[in-house]
C-alpha cells in the first residue's frame, strides 16, 4: 500500500468510530459470533480501480482474523460484473465494515476514474493532468493519491512544500520580481516556486524573476497558446481554472505543460461498486 | 452553530495540519507579521449556503484576533454575486485558512443546494428527501447536517442508532418474521427498525411482523405504487436505490414517505464560492 | 467482542497509559524478561460476568504473544471460586496490565450483576429495565453493553440518537403538541421522540401529539398505574426516578413498558474479581 | 482548577463527544438560537461538593459567550437544597452540556464525601485515608483530586511513581530482603518502595530491608495492632483489604499510618445534584 | 507565530501532559489559587532567541488570565542577562509552565544560535546552511523553524515534498540517468529531485539526468571544488556529511550551494535561558 | 522492552506521520513493492546501545512482514563497526522507517552513552548520576530510560510525582519549616519531598523540617563536603547546577549521594549509527 500505512489506519479507524460507532445493532444482535462469510467487490461499471488495499484494510483492523484477496488492482481498469476482490470471515466483520470499505473504494475509484478520463484527453500532448490543495478536509492522502492512480500527478500537496505567490503577496512586495527574489533568498533549495498570472506582462515578470512555475490563471486557450510561445522554455505553465472534460483537449494542444483541475477531488463522483456478501455459513 | 462544536473543531484542526503542515511558505515569508486584511466569500452561482459558520471558524481557530461576520445564513439562498460574509484580521491568517475553509463551505454548500433541488422536486407530495450512510470517510456530521440545511431529513447516523434488517440478517433467523421477532426481544425501546424489502410477499411480511420502516430497494415506479397501497399507512415505507432528480417526482407521487439518496453525499459537486482577498493593508 | 474494537482499544490504551505512564517500576526493574506466568481471574462473589473479552485485551495490547481463554463468557453466572478465564505469557505483562483489566472488568460486572437483579425483579411483568445517559464520562459504551448483558435494555445513546422533549422544549413552543408538531416536522424517520410528563394532564397531551414514548416523571405507583390505564397502548410508557430494588417490582406491575435507572450505571458497584497470579517460571 | 487542565479539557471534550456525538436533536431543533437561559446546581443531598469548576468548563468548552459563577467550592459542604452555582447563557448551550458536567459533578462529589465520612471516622488518630489504584478507566486525576478534597490523601498515582513489591517479585528474587536490596540498587532517589506482607515474619523483614512503607494486606485487627508494635515507627504501616464504614475506625486506633480503600473510588455511588434550568427568555 | 499554531498547540499541550500529569504537588498543596507574580525570561549567555513566543505560548494554554510580553524577538541577538520577555499571572501558572516553557525556548534558541554560526561561517560565499530530516521524533517543525531563524535555510521537511535518490532507488534502476528519468515521469511538476553522488563519474551522470540538486557525500574539499567546476551550474550542488564549525568555511569555498548538517539538530546543545521568578504577590 | 509500548508506538506513529506524510516519493516511485533487502545497524563509534528495540519497532509498525534481530542490547557497549541488529523485509519498508529508526536509536543511545561516562566518573563513590525534567518536549519517557541505561537513575518523572519545593513555595509559608510541614500535611505518603537549599542555614532548617532529599543548589565543591558533613546522613543530599565530565567526579567524591544533571537530556549529542542497507533483491 502506497499512501503512508500510519496515515491510512488512523482514516479508517476514524470511519470506524463514525459509523459503527457503540455497536452493530442489527449485526450483533441477529449474526452468531461464529457465522463466516464471504463477499465480493463487484464493479458496477467501466473503470479504473483505486483504494482496494485500503478497503480491504477497513476489515483486518476490526478483525485480525479476516482474510482479504485481491483480484484487480490499484490503477486497473474494471468492466462492470468484474470481481476486484473478495473478503472472508466472520460475517459480523464484514457486515459492521461494508459500508465503510465501500464508501471508501468508491470515492477513490471515482476520482482515479475521472482522472483516468482527463489523462486520456491529454494523450499526444505534452501536458499532464494535475490536482489541486481543492480536496476534502481529512481525504488529502486518498484523494491525492487517486489522482495518480488515474495516471495524473500531484500539485503540492500543502502550504509547507512549495510556494505559490499570488496577488497578495506579489502587492507586499511591489511587484512579481521583487517578490521571487525576496522569496528565493528565504526558501529552502527544495522548495519549487509558482507565479500566479493573469496576463502576458505578469507572465513576462514571472519568467525574468526565474519562477519554477507559471500559472496561467483563467486564460482563453488563445491566450495560452501564446504565452507557451511567449516562455519557450524558460518556465513550466501550468492551466489552471474552470477545466472539464470537454476542453482539456484545446488546452493540452496549446502546449503547456500541466493542467490543473480541482473538479477532480472537489466534485469527485463515487464509482458504484458493490460488496456481495455470500449467504451466511 | 449547530452540529456539535468539539467535532467541529477537531475537524479543522485536522484538515489546518493537512493543508499548512510545517508553515505556508509565501505567505509566512513574504507577508508582513502586521499586515491586515479583509476578505469576501462570494457565491459564484445561485444555490443554498451550507457550513458559513464553520467556514469563518476555520480563521478563528488559527488567530483570537480574527473577526467575521456572515450576512447569508446557513440554508439561506444566494444568487451569483452575493457576499455571504466577510472575514477581517492578519493577511497572514486569511492565506492561511482560504484554502480549508473554503474546501468546507463549498462542500457543504454543495450538497444542501443538491438537497434543495431534491426536497423542491418532492414539493406538494408527502415524500421527505433523507440522506443514507454513504458518506465520505470523516465527514458524516458535515455532510448530513447540510442535508438538512438544503431541506432534507437524516436517516441514522450510525449502526447503533437504530436497526437496518438485511438478507443476512433475515437468513441467520429463516425469515423476516422471526428476524424482526429476535431483534425486538433485545433492542432498546428507542430504537427503530426497518427491513429491507424486494418484493411484495417480503413487503407483506415486514408489515406483519411489525417493522417501523420499510425499505423498498430497487423498485419501480409501480412496484412501489403498489406497495404503498398495500401497506396503507401500517409503516413508513422508503424508496432507495439510484434515485436522480429525474426520477426523484415520479417517485414521491407513489405516496412513499421516504426517499433517500446516497448520491446526495458520496458525489457531492462543489458549490463555487470564493473568498475575495483585498488589498493588503 | 461485541462493542466497537476500535473504540474498546483505544479506551484501553488510554488506561495503560494513565496506569504505567512510563514504566512499571517493581516489575521492569525486578522480574526478568524472560519470566513466564500465569494468571486466572477468580470470582469472588456470585453474580453475571461482563467484559471478559475486554479485560483479556488489555493484555493483548501490551503484548503479541500473550494467551488468554475464556472459561465464562459475558451474561453467564458465576458463583464464588469460579475461574472466569486465564492470562498466559510474559509475568511483566501480566503484572502490567493486571490493575487495568481488573478494573474494566469488575465494573462491568457489577453493572451486568445490578442489571440482573433489576431485570429479575421484573419477570413475569411486561417491563424491560433500560440504563439512562446517566453514565460516567467516556465509558458509555462498557456500562450500557454490561446493562444489556445483565438482561437490561438500552436507552438512546447520545442526544443525536432520538429526541427526548424536557421541560425548556415544551416552554419553547407553548405546549407538548405544538413542540412535537414541530419537532417531527423536522426528525428522520429514524429517530423516536420521547416526552417527558408529570401528570395526567401532560399524558394526554403527550399521546395526542403522536410521542412514541412517553417518560413518567417520579410518579406514585398509583399514578403510574393509572397513566397506563389512560394511554391504553397508544404510547410506550417509560417509568422514571429513582428506581430501587425494593421498588422495582412493584412498579413493573403498573404495566409500564420500560423502567430506566441511573443507578444502574452512576453508581455501579465493583464486581469483586482476582487475578491470581501463579509463581513465575 | 487543580488538576492538570489540559487533561481536564481533553476528558470534557471526550466526554462531549460520547453524549452529543452529531447534534441534540430536541434541542437544536426546538430550541432558538438566541434563546437565553439560567440554570442552578442544587444539591439534593448533604455532603461535599467537588469538581464544580470541571463541570462548570464542560459550558465553557461548548460555548465562548457562557457565564459561570461558583457559590460552593470543592471541599465545602452542601446541605440538601443549596445552589451550588449559576450557569447562563445561551439556552441550547446549557441543555447540551448539562448531562455531562452532571455526569461529571456527580461522581466526583460522591467519591469526596464518601472519603469524607472515612476521614471523619478516622479523626484523633493518627492514621489517614488513602485511595488505591482501583479507579475507573480514564478517570484517575478526577478520581484522587476527589478523594484529597474529601480529606484523604493520595497513594501512588502509577506504575511509574512508586514501587510496590508482592509476592510475585518477591520470589524473583528469593525473599523480601534481597527484592528491596535490588530494587533500591536501581530505583530512583525519590521514588518510594512499599512491600505488602502478611505475617509478623514478613514483617520483620520488610522492616530489616528498610522499605518506607509496608501493607498490611488483609489483617486482622489484632495483627494489625500488633504490627504497629512492632515496628514501632521504623516504617509507615498502610492498612488495606475490604475497608468498610463500619471497620475503619477500629482499624485507625490500632496505630497504623494509612488506610487505603478501593471503594473509594471503585464503588462511587453518585451524589445527587440537579441542574435546575429556569424557563428560557 | 510562524510556524502552524494547530501543530504547535498540540505539541505543547503533550508537553504539559508529560510534565504536569496530574496536579504539581508543591505547586497547588502550597500557593494560594490567587497569588499573583511575574517571571522573566533571562539569557544566561550570547546567542539567538528563537521560539519565545512558544515558549510564552505554553502559559496561554494553561491559563486564559495570562499576559505575556516580549521584548526580543525570534531571530535577535542576546548577550548575557538580557531579558527577553516577561510572563505575568498567577504563581500557580507561571511555576507549572516553567520547566515546559524552557524546555522548548532552550532547545530552539540552542538550534538558532549554532545555525547562526555556521551561517557566519559562510559569509562571503555562495553557500547556504540547511538542515536534514535527522530531527528528534515530534519536534521537526521546532527544529527546522529554528535553523531558519538562525540564518539557515530548510532542507525537504519529509519524504513526500521532494525526492532524494539513493544507492538502493538507483540499484533498482539500473543507473542514475534511467532512474531520474523513471522518476521524472512520475512525480509532480512541484516536486524537486536530488541525487547522491560519490564520484565523479556519478557526478557527471546526476546532470546528464537532469537532477535538480545533486549531494556531495562525504567528499574531501578537493573533490567538492573538482565538482563544483564540472557542474559548472548545470545542477545545484549539496555538500553533505560530518560538517563542523572548522570545516564549513573551507567547504563554502569551494562554491557549493548548500551545506546540510545532521548536527544543527540532532546533538543540539541547549542555549541556557532562565524563567527568573519574582516574589509572589 | 521496558518503556510502556501502548506510549512508545504512539511516539513512533508520530515520529513516522512527521517523516513520511503522505508518500514516500522516490522509494514508492522508483522501488518495486516485491523488492526484499537486508539491514543492518553499525555503530560509527565507540559507546552505550539505547533504543534498539525501539528502532526496530519502528518498522513493525510501518509493516506486519518486517523481520528484525537484535545482536547488542540496551546498555551493552559497542566498539565502532559493531553489527546492533539486523532489519529484513521489504525494500520499501527498510527505506520509509530507515530515518525515523535512526533518528531515536542515535538520541538514546547518545544519551546512554553521556550517562555511561557521567557513572564512570563516580565509580566508587557513593554518587550516583541522575536525570532531571529538562527533557525534550515529548521525548522524556525516552531520554529518562536511555540514562537508567547508561547506568544513571531517574530523578523524578512529572510534577505528580514527588515534591520539590524551591524559593517561591517557600515564600509563600514564610520558611522552609512551616512549608515542608504544610506539605507533608497534605501530601500523599508516596510522595518524597525535597528541598532546594542554597545555603548551610537553609540546609540545617531543611534537615529539621524532616525533607526527604535536599538539592545543594550551584554550590562550590567546598560547600557541598561542608554540607554532607552537617547532615550526616540525615537526609538525601543531590548535587545539582553546571555538573560537566570535568567536574563530576570532585562532587562525587563530597559524599553527596545524587548528582543531577540536565545537560544529559538537554544538550545530547546524537550517537553515530548507520542502517547498512543491502543490495535489493
Amino acid at each position: 500500500m502506497i499512501p503512508n500505512k500510519i496515515y491510512v489506519d488512523e482514516l479508517i479507524k476514524r470511519a470506524l468510530l463514525e459509523d459503527i460507532n457503540y455497536i452493530d445493532l442489527a449485526t450483533d444482535l441477529l449474526i452468531d459470533e461464529d457465522s463466516q462469510t464471504q463477499a465480493e467487490y463487484i464493479a458496477k461499471a467501466d473503470g479504473v480501480v483505486c483504494g482496494i488495499d485500503i478497503a480491504c484494510r477497513v476489515f483486518e483492523l476490526l478483525d485480525d482474523d479476516i482474510r482479504t484477496d485481491v483480484y484487480i488492482h490499484d490503477g486497473e481498469r474494471v468492466r462492470k460484473g468484474d470481481v476486484i476482490g473478495v473478503v472472508s470471515g466472520r460475517t459480523r466483520t464484514v457486515l459492521k465494515g461494508e459500508r465503510t470499505s465501500l464508501n471508501i473504494l468508491q470515492h477513490m475509484s471515482g476520482i482515479a476514474t475521472a482522472a483516468a478520463e482527463f489523462a486520456a484527453a491529454c494523450k499526444g500532448t505534452k501536458a499532464t493532468v494535475a490536482d489541486t490543495r481543492k480536496t476534502l478536509p481529512g481525504l488529502r492522502v486518498l484523494e491525492k493519491y487517486a489522482v495518480t492512480v488515474g495516471g495524473g500527478r500531484n500539485h503540492r500537496f500543502n502550504l509547507s512544500d512549495a510556494a505559490m505567490i499570488k496577488d497578495n503577496h506579489i502587492d507586499a512586495y511591489g511587484g512579481i520580481i521583487p517578490a521571487v527574489k525576496a522569496l528565493r533568498s528565504k526558501i529552502g533549495h527544495m522548495n519549487m516556486i509558482e507565479v500566479e498570472v493573469r496576463s502576458r506582462d505578469e507572465l513576462n515578470q514571472a519568467i525574468e524573476a526565474g519562477a519554477d512555475v507559471i500559472m496561467l490563471d483563467n486564460m482563453s486557450v488563445e491566450e495560452m497558446a501564446e504565452c507557451v510561445k511567449i516562455t519557450d522554455g524558460r518556465a513550466k505553465l501550468e492551466a489552471s481554472g474552470g477545466i472539464t472534460l470537454e476542453t482539456i483537449r484545446d488546452i493540452a494542444q496549446t502546449g503547456v505543460d500541466i493542467i490543473s483541475s480541482g473538479a477532480l477531488t472537489h466534485s469527485a463522483k463515487a464509482f458504484d461498486i458493490s460488496l456481495k456478501i455470500k449467504k451466511n455459513r
